[in-house]
Parts: structure tokens; C-alpha cells; sequence
């Protein structure tokens, strides 16, 4: 495909065409293209490693992430800082799959020449999210942006993709009613730093910060981690169209870093983060070696053919099979 | 833990605390139990395979998925039906993690001695959840039930997978505006033979059937599928406390199978299904095989270590070691 060198040092001097090649190199499962991204993640890493301030962003479709992100990265252009955005939905953004796909999303943010927006495929194997985003923050690091946003809808597996690897983590909801809380399940509500209530402006305001109470009690209700700054985790409104509303959502942002970063929390974080993904890039190895080896795919036909010879993939005679099939 | 044939003999004659116990068995990733599971399964399906309608139903938080499916669930057992729901999110059963869990759902059919209601975990291995299911909907289908819902949150990979072990694919949605078409994505839009507008009673009515509208000329826009009967897949509008518009949802859902299991459509997308299960449950396999090899996990040792002194996974030198791992 190209020289790895090359690629790495084009990335680094903040070359986009060369940031978005690598990451759809790093997001090819061909072999030639997994040797290939080894040599420009060798090479990337080889002179440092630059750290941006990786932020998770998760939300159910319709609570206004877009608009809120869009938002926030202007603000942040504008203070020249480099802003990307990874969204694990690809619906979510202008070249996704939505219906209604052609309704522009994070338009003026796309627009910006200090802004990266790219969905992340989710249609790989699973597991595979996990270990392509992470090259992906990567990438964006060592390209010199200062800021990333992974966006995820909030339901599923993709909000504990985007907690395990970024070093702050943000729901939003919508404000409605208190019952609405019996929708957000537990494990989110427990990875969040903020827990912002959207569209806080207009006829919504009021309802909003009924919202906002509700949550604040429910966040209460939480054992409090030794990873937070005080009155942390927090219930806040937000309204992407007031500046000053951006603006205070910036600074819990910087605040919940700042404190991380000099608590020694951050760091042992990152670490944390990074065994465990050193271990799940080891799983995809094993799974990709054994894939490439001809026992494997001989296997692979066998079983298959007994399945449809057996007319089920439970009938014993498959089951017996597929238990003899790592003798090899 | 037990002997497997005895405990095959009780699950088939209908003993629902052998079926409770055995779906624990098969959870569980604790070798001596894969064994026991092993021997199980192979017991299991050695008198033949009884075949079950699996109904997979998807819908955000706060749809209606299980009112609607409470409804339904009482009114086949009321016709002597048994009806087993396997619930992807956990949150969305008694035993679940939401914040306020404490509110009962389904609470009628959790009482009915022809159904069983079972959260399936999700916080194991990605790609866990779907082999797990599907072991779990065969142990439910030789323990005689004629019905399986398997219900999941409408967003990330869970309804992929429920998609991808059952006959028929039911989408909820909510009544509202034309505009919340943009937050499905295309891809479930694309899987579903019901779209159904949920709460289409009282003050909502209207709303529902201008929403369900809107569906019909979305599901226009995709392409027809040669697995549908005429006139599907289609958008209806639903109401869980109107018994008319349950048995209405009750005769679609038959009519799609049937139209499938005369076209050989069913037959056809069975043996897909398995062979795409026996392929994800060898992958397991040799996953687990390697993490119990004392090599494997040496190397995840060194790994470690090699992450934490160089203070990134991304480090030039821990991505040399990580290539070399595989060598063994």
C-alpha cells in the first residue's frame, strides 16, 4: 500500500489524507495490511507518544450528542485547539447508514480545518470495535490532536468500548419525566463523570432541571470512587445553543482531567487501559493465526457440512465433532 | 456439578428449575463446567431437536417491549403455549442492574406457571452473549417451549445478535414526530419484519398511526427481500392493553412463519444460522484453549510488564513483543 515511514511521518507533521489512510489501513483485516499497520504503529511510536485528552461521549439517538459535540469543537478550533471526533455508531454521522442519512450532522464542525470527524466501522467481527478505535485514538494522538470525543449511543456494548479507552466519560439524557431514569441502566450510570441533561433552553428549561434533581439523587445513590474530584460524578444541564453552557461544560471537563492528572489517577487509568488492551490485541492475534491456518479452515468446511448434513448445530454428532476439532 | 443425563431427562420432561440450572451451567466459563455443558448439550440432542418460533424483539428504553411482551406472553400461555423470554439487557427484568430496578415488569407472566423469563448476561467476553443465547434458546426449545422472545435494546450489537438466532425480527418504536426515523439506524430497519409503533391507545393514537406512516414509506424505500411474504415487512401501530391489537400483533408474527416454513425460507435461514454458530463457537474454543496454555499466558505476563515500563501499549518495543508473542 505504501511506505510505513513515509505514512507515520506525514501523520505526524498533521497531514489529514494521511491520518484518514492510516486508519482505514489499520482497519483492514488483510494480512498484508496487518504487517503493513505493525510497521506504521512501530514507526509512530518509535519517537514518543503524544496525549490528548480523550473524552467518551454516549447518549440514546436523538439526546443531541451531534449538536452538543459540534458545539464544543468550534468553541475549541476557535481557541486553536485540534478537535477529532470518533463515532462508534456510524449513524450518527453524515456518511452513515441513517434513513434520513442526509440530514448533515456536526456540519460546522466538519467544515473546520482543525476538526477529524470519522465513524468507526461496527460491522467487524465483535471485539474487533475495541481493538480498531483504540488504533484509532492512537493515530490521532501521534497526528497532534488535543482533544478526541469517542461517540457512542448509549446502549449496548459500544458505551464500555468508549470507557476503556478515554480518560473522561460524559451521558447525556434528554429531560422528561423522573421515570425516564428506569431506562438508563446501572453500569452506565456508574461510568459516568457527568451526566448532563440536554436542550436545556427554551420550553425545555424548566423540565430540564427537574431532570437534572432527578439524576443528582440517583447519582447519590452510587458508592462514590476514589478516581473522582469531589461533588464528582455530577448532574448538569446543558444547552449547546448558549456559549456559556459550552463554555461550563469545557470546564467540568478540564476540571475532572486536571484533577485526575494530578492525583497520579490518570495515569494509572491509562496503564490499566493499555494491559487490557495489549490483551485483547493478543486475542484477535490467536484468532487470526488460528484463521490462517488450513487445519483451522478444514474444520471450518467439516463442520459446517455435518451441520447441514445433521440438520441442526446441536444435534450430537456435530457437537462431538466440533469437540475433536482442537485436537489439532 | 451433576450427572448430565439425569439432568437432560428432567429439563426434557418440562422441570423448569433443571432448565434454570442447566442455562446457569452453560453461563458458566469455568472449564469443568464446559465439560459438564459438553456433556449436556450432547444428551440434550441426542433424541432429536424440537423447534420453537424465536421471535426477536428490539426497541430503545421505555418503548413498551415489556408491557407488550407481558401481554402477548399471557395470552398464549391462556392457550396452553409455553413462552420462554430471554432478555439480552439485563436491565430490562426484576433481577436486572437499572437504577430503579425495584419496579416490577412482566410481573404477570413472571407468574405464570407456562412461561419463563431469564436476563442472559452481557457483561462476559464480547462475543460471548451470542453463543451463550443460543445455547440458551436450544436448552428452552428441548424444555418443550413452543414460544422464545428473545428481547434486546434496540441500539450496539445486541440486536445483531438476537437477528441472528431467531425466525422473525419485531422492531418497537415509539409514537412520535416523523423526525425520530433519523435515530433508527438503517441496519435494523433492514433486519425487521415488524416494525410495530408501540402505546397506539388513548391521547397517543393519533400520534402512532402518523408515526407508523412514517415507517411504512421508510420500509418502501428498502429494497424487498426474497425471505418476506407479501406486504412485509411492515409498520403497524400496537397497543399492549388492547387484546385485539395483541392477538392482531400474534397473527403477523404466524403468518411470517408459516409463509417461511412453506417457502423453505425458514428451513434455509436455520442452517445459515447454525453454520455461523458452530464457526463463532470453534472461535471460542480456541480462545479458551490458549488462555490455558502456560505459554499464552506468559506471554500476557510479559505483556504487562512491558506496558507499564514503557508507559504505553503503543510503545515501539511492547509492539515488537507483542508480534514476537505469537511465534509459540
Amino acid at each position: 500500500m505504501c511506505d510505513p515511514h513515509a505514512l507515520a511521518k506525514l501523520l505526524m507533521s498533521g497531514d489529514r489524507r494521511s491520518l484518514a489512510r492510516a486508519i482505514t489501513l489499520i482497519e483492514s483485516s488483510r494480512p498484508e495490511h496487518r504487517t503493513e499497520a505493525d510497521a506504521l504503529m512501530e514507526a509512530l511510536s518509535a519517537g514518543g507518544v503524544r496525549q490528548a485528552l480523550r473524552i467518551a461521549l454516549t447518549g440514546s439517538p436523538g439526546v443531541g450528542k451531534s449538536t452538543l459535540i459540534d458545539a464544543l469543537g468550534i468553541m475549541l478550533t476557535q481557541r486553536r485547539l485540534k478537535v477529532a471526533v470518533l463515532a462508534i455508531d456510524p449513524s450518527s454521522v453524515r456518511t452513515g447508514g441513517s434513513i434520513l442519512g442526509d440530514k448533515t450532522r456536526m456540519e460546522r464542525l466538519a467544515r473546520e480545518p482543525l476538526a477529524f470527524i470519522r465513524p468507526t466501522p461496527t460491522n467487524t467481527v465483535l471485539g474487533g470495535v475495541a481493538v480498531t478505535t483504540k488504533d484509532t485514538v492512537f493515530l490521532c494522538e501521534q497526528a497532534g490532536f488535543d482533544v478526541i470525543v469517542v461517540e457512542t449511543t448509549g446502549v449496548g456494548q459500544s458505551e464500555t468500548v468508549a470507557a476503556e479507552l478515554t480518560d473522561v466519560f460524559v451521558l447525556l439524557v434528554a429531560a422528561a419525566g423522573g421515570d425516564e431514569l428506569q431506562g438508563v441502566k446501572r453500569g452506565i450510570m456508574e461510568k459516568a463523570d457527568l451526566v448532563m441533561v440536554t436542550k436545556a433552553d427554551g420550553v425545555l428549561q424548566a423540565v430540564a432541571a427537574q431532570t437534572c434533581a432527578h439524576y443528582s439523587s440517583a447519582l447519590k445513590l452510587l458508592a462514590r470512587r476514589p478516581s473522582d474530584p469531589e461533588n464528582y460524578p455530577q448532574a448538569v444541564t446543558v444547552s449547546a445553543l448558549e456559549p456559556a453552557s459550552v463554555e461550563s461544560f469545557w470546564t467540568h471537563l478540564k476540571h475532572v482531567e486536571t484533577w485526575r492528572r494530578d492525583s497520579g489517577v490518570w495515569q494509572m487509568r491509562r496503564a490499566r487501559q493499555d494491559v487490557d488492551w495489549v490483551k485483547s490485541e493478543l486475542r484477535e492475534r490467536v484468532l487470526l493465526r488460528a484463521e490462517c491456518d488450513p487445519r483451522y479452515r478444514e474444520t471450518v468446511a467439516n463442520l459446517e457440512a455435518a451441520v447441514l448434513r445433521h440438520g441442526s448445530a446441536f444435534h450430537s454428532k456435530v457437537r462431538a465433532q466440533l469437540r475433536e476439532a482442537l485436537q489439532f
